[in-house]
Protein backbone atom coordinates (compact mmCIF):
# COMPACT_ATOMS: atom_id res chain seq x y z
CA UNK A 1 0.00 0.00 0.00
CA UNK A 2 1.07 3.48 -1.03
CA UNK A 3 0.37 5.79 1.84
CA UNK A 4 1.61 8.85 -0.46
CA UNK A 5 -1.93 8.75 -2.53
CA UNK A 6 -4.24 9.84 0.09
CA UNK A 7 -1.86 12.43 0.08
CA UNK A 8 -3.22 13.43 -3.34
CA UNK A 9 -6.69 14.53 -2.21
CA UNK A 10 -7.64 18.35 -2.10
CA UNK A 11 -8.57 19.60 1.10
CA UNK A 12 -8.66 23.69 2.15
CA UNK A 13 -7.26 25.00 4.68
CA UNK A 14 -9.99 26.75 7.61
CA UNK A 15 -9.96 27.81 11.11
CA UNK A 16 -12.66 26.16 13.31
CA UNK A 17 -13.80 27.69 16.10
CA UNK A 18 -16.07 26.83 19.30
CA UNK A 19 -16.40 28.24 22.78
CA UNK A 20 -16.99 26.94 26.44
CA UNK A 21 -18.83 29.35 28.53
CA UNK A 22 -16.92 32.56 28.16
CA UNK A 23 -13.89 30.89 26.59
CA UNK A 24 -12.91 30.79 22.59
CA UNK A 25 -10.86 28.46 20.80
CA UNK A 26 -9.91 27.87 17.10
CA UNK A 27 -7.18 25.79 15.54
CA UNK A 28 -6.24 24.76 12.13
CA UNK A 29 -8.26 22.06 10.16
CA UNK A 30 -8.33 20.46 6.57
CA UNK A 31 -11.48 18.58 6.77
CA UNK A 32 -14.09 20.52 6.31
CA UNK A 33 -17.06 19.58 3.84
CA UNK A 34 -20.77 20.03 2.70
CA UNK A 35 -22.56 16.63 3.63
CA UNK A 36 -26.25 17.69 2.32
CA UNK A 37 -27.25 20.86 0.66
CA UNK A 38 -30.93 20.61 2.28
CA UNK A 39 -30.55 21.63 4.94
CA UNK A 40 -27.54 22.48 4.60
CA UNK A 41 -24.72 20.46 6.69
CA UNK A 42 -21.00 21.24 7.31
CA UNK A 43 -18.73 18.28 8.43
CA UNK A 44 -15.27 18.49 10.29
CA UNK A 45 -12.92 15.80 11.69
CA UNK A 46 -10.98 17.09 14.75
CA UNK A 47 -8.24 15.30 17.12
CA UNK A 48 -9.92 14.12 20.65
CA UNK A 49 -7.00 15.98 22.22
CA UNK A 50 -7.54 19.10 20.77
CA UNK A 51 -8.95 21.69 22.99
CA UNK A 52 -11.07 22.62 20.21
CA UNK A 53 -12.58 19.27 20.24
CA UNK A 54 -13.36 19.77 24.38
CA UNK A 55 -15.47 23.12 23.20
CA UNK A 56 -17.11 21.76 20.35
CA UNK A 57 -18.21 18.82 22.38
CA UNK A 58 -19.36 21.06 25.57
CA UNK A 59 -21.31 24.03 23.70
CA UNK A 60 -22.65 21.77 20.10
CA UNK A 61 -21.61 24.73 18.06
CA UNK A 62 -18.51 25.49 15.78
CA UNK A 63 -17.97 27.95 12.99
CA UNK A 64 -15.39 27.72 9.72
CA UNK A 65 -13.04 30.33 8.65
CA UNK A 66 -12.30 29.79 4.71
CA UNK A 67 -8.47 31.12 4.87
CA UNK A 68 -7.66 33.12 2.00
CA UNK A 69 -4.28 31.86 -0.29
CA UNK A 70 -2.35 34.66 1.05
CA UNK A 71 -2.53 33.81 4.83
CA UNK A 72 0.49 34.52 6.17
CA UNK A 73 2.38 31.14 7.85
CA UNK A 74 2.72 33.23 10.98
CA UNK A 75 -1.05 33.18 11.33
CA UNK A 76 -1.46 29.64 10.64
CA UNK A 77 1.35 28.98 13.01
CA UNK A 78 -0.49 30.71 15.70
CA UNK A 79 -3.77 28.73 15.50
CA UNK A 80 -1.98 25.09 14.02
CA UNK A 81 0.97 24.62 16.04
CA UNK A 82 0.27 26.44 19.31
CA UNK A 83 -2.50 25.13 21.99
CA UNK A 84 -5.32 27.18 23.50
CA UNK A 85 -4.25 25.30 26.82
CA UNK A 86 -1.01 27.06 26.65
CA UNK A 87 -1.80 30.70 24.88
CA UNK A 88 -4.88 32.90 24.01
CA UNK A 89 -4.73 32.71 20.27
CA UNK A 90 -7.12 35.11 19.20
CA UNK A 91 -4.83 37.82 21.51
CA UNK A 92 -4.09 39.91 17.92
CA UNK A 93 -6.86 38.40 15.64
CA UNK A 94 -9.39 40.12 14.16
CA UNK A 95 -12.44 38.30 14.93
CA UNK A 96 -16.41 38.86 15.89
CA UNK A 97 -19.03 36.72 17.93
CA UNK A 98 -20.86 34.97 15.46
CA UNK A 99 -24.68 34.81 15.95
CA UNK A 100 -23.83 31.56 17.18
CA UNK A 101 -21.80 33.03 20.34
CA UNK A 102 -19.18 31.38 19.03
CA UNK A 103 -16.07 32.88 17.31
CA UNK A 104 -15.75 33.91 13.98
CA UNK A 105 -12.12 34.89 12.26
CA UNK A 106 -12.68 37.39 10.08
CA UNK A 107 -8.48 38.07 9.46
CA UNK A 108 -7.66 36.43 6.50
CA UNK A 109 -10.68 34.85 5.67
CA UNK A 110 -12.59 35.09 2.33
CA UNK A 111 -15.93 33.45 3.90
CA UNK A 112 -17.11 31.71 6.87
CA UNK A 113 -19.80 29.40 8.05
CA UNK A 114 -21.32 28.79 11.40
CA UNK A 115 -22.76 25.52 12.09
CA UNK A 116 -25.02 23.85 15.31
CA UNK A 117 -23.80 20.31 15.67
CA UNK A 118 -26.17 17.64 14.98
CA UNK A 119 -24.38 14.51 15.11
CA UNK A 120 -20.98 12.98 16.52
CA UNK A 121 -19.11 10.35 15.09
CA UNK A 122 -16.42 9.22 17.59
CA UNK A 123 -13.69 7.97 14.72
CA UNK A 124 -10.86 7.03 17.25
CA UNK A 125 -8.32 9.77 16.91
CA UNK A 126 -10.64 11.80 15.14
CA UNK A 127 -14.41 12.95 15.50
CA UNK A 128 -16.76 14.07 13.02
CA UNK A 129 -18.90 16.87 14.09
CA UNK A 130 -21.15 17.43 11.65
CA UNK A 131 -23.12 20.39 12.16
CA UNK A 132 -26.55 22.34 10.23
CA UNK A 133 -25.43 25.32 8.87
CA UNK A 134 -27.20 28.46 10.70
CA UNK A 135 -25.56 31.87 9.37
CA UNK A 136 -22.55 31.97 6.47
CA UNK A 137 -21.41 34.81 4.98
CA UNK A 138 -18.55 35.67 2.30
CA UNK A 139 -16.13 38.62 3.64
CA UNK A 140 -13.66 39.17 0.84
CA UNK A 141 -13.30 37.58 -3.51
CA UNK A 142 -9.49 36.66 -2.98
CA UNK A 143 -8.23 32.95 -3.74
CA UNK A 144 -8.79 30.49 -0.95
CA UNK A 145 -5.83 28.60 0.30
CA UNK A 146 -5.32 24.86 -0.47
CA UNK A 147 -3.76 22.31 1.39
CA UNK A 148 -1.47 21.83 -1.39
CA UNK A 149 -1.04 25.55 -2.03
CA UNK A 150 0.27 25.26 1.37
CA UNK A 151 2.43 22.60 1.03
CA UNK A 152 4.31 23.03 -2.25
CA UNK A 153 4.40 26.83 -2.41
CA UNK A 154 4.35 28.06 1.13
CA UNK A 155 6.27 24.85 2.08
CA UNK A 156 3.69 24.69 5.35
CA UNK A 157 4.14 21.61 7.57
CA UNK A 158 1.61 18.95 8.91
CA UNK A 159 1.13 18.44 12.58
CA UNK A 160 0.61 14.85 13.83
CA UNK A 161 -2.58 15.38 15.36
CA UNK A 162 -4.21 16.27 11.43
CA UNK A 163 -5.99 13.64 9.78
CA UNK A 164 -3.97 13.90 7.05
CA UNK A 165 -0.36 13.10 8.98
CA UNK A 166 1.76 11.42 6.80
CA UNK A 167 4.86 10.24 8.63
CA UNK A 168 8.63 11.45 7.23
CA UNK A 169 9.14 7.48 6.20
CA UNK A 170 6.19 7.41 3.59
CA UNK A 171 7.11 11.00 2.02
CA UNK B 1 -27.40 33.22 5.33
CA UNK B 2 -25.59 33.73 2.43
CA UNK B 3 -25.12 30.16 0.88
CA UNK B 4 -22.31 31.46 -1.78
CA UNK B 5 -19.69 31.02 1.61
CA UNK B 6 -20.13 26.87 1.15
CA UNK B 7 -19.46 27.09 -2.05
CA UNK B 8 -15.69 28.29 -1.26
CA UNK B 9 -14.80 24.80 0.46
CA UNK B 10 -11.74 22.98 -1.83
CA UNK B 11 -12.68 19.92 -3.19
CA UNK B 12 -11.24 17.34 -5.72
CA UNK B 13 -13.23 15.32 -7.98
CA UNK B 14 -13.13 11.55 -8.10
CA UNK B 15 -14.59 8.36 -9.41
CA UNK B 16 -15.67 6.74 -6.13
CA UNK B 17 -16.96 2.72 -6.96
CA UNK B 18 -18.41 -0.31 -5.75
CA UNK B 19 -19.63 -3.28 -6.72
CA UNK B 20 -22.86 -5.88 -6.21
CA UNK B 21 -22.08 -9.12 -7.02
CA UNK B 22 -20.84 -9.50 -10.49
CA UNK B 23 -22.39 -5.74 -11.08
CA UNK B 24 -19.77 -2.85 -10.78
CA UNK B 25 -20.85 1.09 -11.00
CA UNK B 26 -19.13 3.85 -10.04
CA UNK B 27 -19.76 7.91 -9.75
CA UNK B 28 -17.80 11.53 -9.36
CA UNK B 29 -17.96 12.52 -5.77
CA UNK B 30 -15.95 15.59 -4.12
CA UNK B 31 -16.70 15.02 -1.17
CA UNK B 32 -14.14 12.09 -0.13
CA UNK B 33 -11.61 13.12 2.46
CA UNK B 34 -9.70 11.45 5.36
CA UNK B 35 -10.69 10.89 8.52
CA UNK B 36 -7.33 9.36 10.57
CA UNK B 37 -4.38 8.64 9.53
CA UNK B 38 -3.48 5.24 12.47
CA UNK B 39 -5.57 3.13 11.12
CA UNK B 40 -6.36 5.44 7.64
CA UNK B 41 -9.61 6.01 7.17
CA UNK B 42 -11.30 7.49 4.07
CA UNK B 43 -14.75 9.03 4.16
CA UNK B 44 -17.00 9.51 0.82
CA UNK B 45 -20.69 11.10 1.06
CA UNK B 46 -22.84 9.55 -1.03
CA UNK B 47 -26.77 10.64 -2.61
CA UNK B 48 -29.20 7.92 -0.90
CA UNK B 49 -30.38 7.65 -4.71
CA UNK B 50 -27.56 6.71 -6.26
CA UNK B 51 -26.82 3.03 -7.85
CA UNK B 52 -23.45 3.62 -6.21
CA UNK B 53 -24.62 4.19 -2.54
CA UNK B 54 -26.35 0.70 -3.15
CA UNK B 55 -23.05 -0.85 -4.41
CA UNK B 56 -21.29 0.00 -1.41
CA UNK B 57 -24.22 -0.82 0.65
CA UNK B 58 -24.14 -4.22 -0.30
CA UNK B 59 -20.69 -4.39 -0.67
CA UNK B 60 -19.17 -2.66 2.31
CA UNK B 61 -16.77 -2.03 -0.39
CA UNK B 62 -15.40 1.29 -2.28
CA UNK B 63 -12.56 2.94 -4.32
CA UNK B 64 -11.93 6.36 -5.09
CA UNK B 65 -9.83 7.33 -7.85
CA UNK B 66 -8.45 10.81 -7.83
CA UNK B 67 -8.79 12.33 -11.15
CA UNK B 68 -6.29 14.74 -13.17
CA UNK B 69 -6.68 18.23 -13.65
CA UNK B 70 -6.61 16.91 -17.42
CA UNK B 71 -9.53 14.78 -17.12
CA UNK B 72 -12.04 15.48 -20.38
CA UNK B 73 -15.30 16.57 -19.43
CA UNK B 74 -16.87 13.17 -21.25
CA UNK B 75 -15.15 11.40 -18.80
CA UNK B 76 -16.73 13.37 -16.29
CA UNK B 77 -20.32 13.32 -17.88
CA UNK B 78 -20.40 9.72 -18.20
CA UNK B 79 -19.62 8.89 -14.76
CA UNK B 80 -21.36 12.38 -12.59
CA UNK B 81 -24.50 13.14 -14.95
CA UNK B 82 -25.62 9.10 -16.10
CA UNK B 83 -26.69 6.65 -14.12
CA UNK B 84 -25.43 2.91 -13.84
CA UNK B 85 -29.12 1.97 -14.11
CA UNK B 86 -29.30 3.06 -17.52
CA UNK B 87 -25.72 2.26 -18.95
CA UNK B 88 -22.64 0.24 -18.32
CA UNK B 89 -20.75 3.14 -16.74
CA UNK B 90 -17.45 1.31 -17.48
CA UNK B 91 -17.98 -0.41 -21.14
CA UNK B 92 -15.25 1.92 -22.61
CA UNK B 93 -13.22 2.98 -19.36
CA UNK B 94 -10.07 2.15 -18.69
CA UNK B 95 -10.13 0.31 -14.88
CA UNK B 96 -9.13 -2.75 -13.09
CA UNK B 97 -10.36 -4.69 -10.46
CA UNK B 98 -8.59 -4.30 -7.33
CA UNK B 99 -7.84 -6.35 -4.12
CA UNK B 100 -10.91 -6.08 -2.99
CA UNK B 101 -12.95 -7.10 -5.85
CA UNK B 102 -14.14 -3.72 -6.46
CA UNK B 103 -13.34 -1.36 -9.56
CA UNK B 104 -10.54 0.79 -9.31
CA UNK B 105 -10.84 3.63 -12.57
CA UNK B 106 -7.39 3.85 -14.07
CA UNK B 107 -8.38 6.16 -17.02
CA UNK B 108 -7.08 10.04 -16.21
CA UNK B 109 -6.36 8.74 -12.67
CA UNK B 110 -3.56 10.23 -10.50
CA UNK B 111 -3.79 7.92 -7.24
CA UNK B 112 -6.71 5.67 -5.95
CA UNK B 113 -7.58 3.98 -2.25
CA UNK B 114 -9.84 0.85 -1.83
CA UNK B 115 -11.46 1.03 1.24
CA UNK B 116 -13.69 -1.44 3.61
CA UNK B 117 -16.95 0.13 5.14
CA UNK B 118 -16.74 0.88 8.86
CA UNK B 119 -19.01 3.02 9.91
CA UNK B 120 -22.24 4.00 7.96
CA UNK B 121 -23.93 7.69 8.53
CA UNK B 122 -27.39 8.28 7.84
CA UNK B 123 -27.09 12.21 7.21
CA UNK B 124 -30.98 12.49 5.00
CA UNK B 125 -30.15 12.78 1.77
CA UNK B 126 -26.70 11.70 1.86
CA UNK B 127 -24.74 9.02 3.83
CA UNK B 128 -21.15 9.14 4.86
CA UNK B 129 -19.48 5.80 4.27
CA UNK B 130 -16.02 5.60 6.07
CA UNK B 131 -13.90 2.79 5.30
CA UNK B 132 -10.33 1.64 6.27
CA UNK B 133 -7.70 1.88 3.43
CA UNK B 134 -6.74 -1.51 2.58
CA UNK B 135 -4.85 -0.26 -0.77
CA UNK B 136 -3.47 2.62 -2.32
CA UNK B 137 -1.33 3.62 -5.20
CA UNK B 138 0.00 6.40 -7.42
CA UNK B 139 -0.42 6.07 -10.57
CA UNK B 140 1.24 9.34 -12.10
CA UNK B 141 2.62 12.35 -10.71
CA UNK B 142 0.32 14.79 -12.93
CA UNK B 143 -1.75 17.71 -11.06
CA UNK B 144 -5.27 16.70 -9.46
CA UNK B 145 -8.28 18.03 -10.64
CA UNK B 146 -9.83 20.24 -8.21
CA UNK B 147 -13.58 21.07 -8.08
CA UNK B 148 -12.86 24.99 -8.46
CA UNK B 149 -11.12 24.01 -11.25
CA UNK B 150 -13.84 21.96 -12.47
CA UNK B 151 -15.86 25.05 -12.36
CA UNK B 152 -14.14 27.56 -12.91
CA UNK B 153 -11.97 26.59 -15.76
CA UNK B 154 -13.69 24.00 -17.22
CA UNK B 155 -16.96 25.29 -16.97
CA UNK B 156 -18.63 21.60 -15.41
CA UNK B 157 -21.50 22.08 -13.57
CA UNK B 158 -23.18 20.11 -10.55
CA UNK B 159 -25.51 17.68 -10.19
CA UNK B 160 -28.65 18.09 -7.90
CA UNK B 161 -27.58 15.32 -6.17
CA UNK B 162 -24.26 16.43 -5.04
CA UNK B 163 -23.87 17.55 -1.28
CA UNK B 164 -22.25 20.49 -2.72
CA UNK B 165 -25.53 21.26 -5.38
CA UNK B 166 -26.30 25.34 -5.23
CA UNK B 167 -29.78 26.50 -6.52
CA UNK B 168 -29.40 28.38 -9.35
CA UNK B 169 -31.36 31.38 -7.98
CA UNK B 170 -27.95 31.26 -5.05
CA UNK B 171 -25.85 31.56 -7.54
Amino acid sequence: MNNQALYKISYGLYVVSSKKGEKINGQIANTVFQITSEPPTLAVSINRNNLTWEYIKDSGIFTASILRRDTPLPFIGNFGFKSGRDINKFEKIGYKTGSTGAPVVTDNTVAYMEARVKNTFDMGTHTIFVGEVVDADVLSGEPVMTYEYYHEVKRGTTPKSAPSYIKKEDK
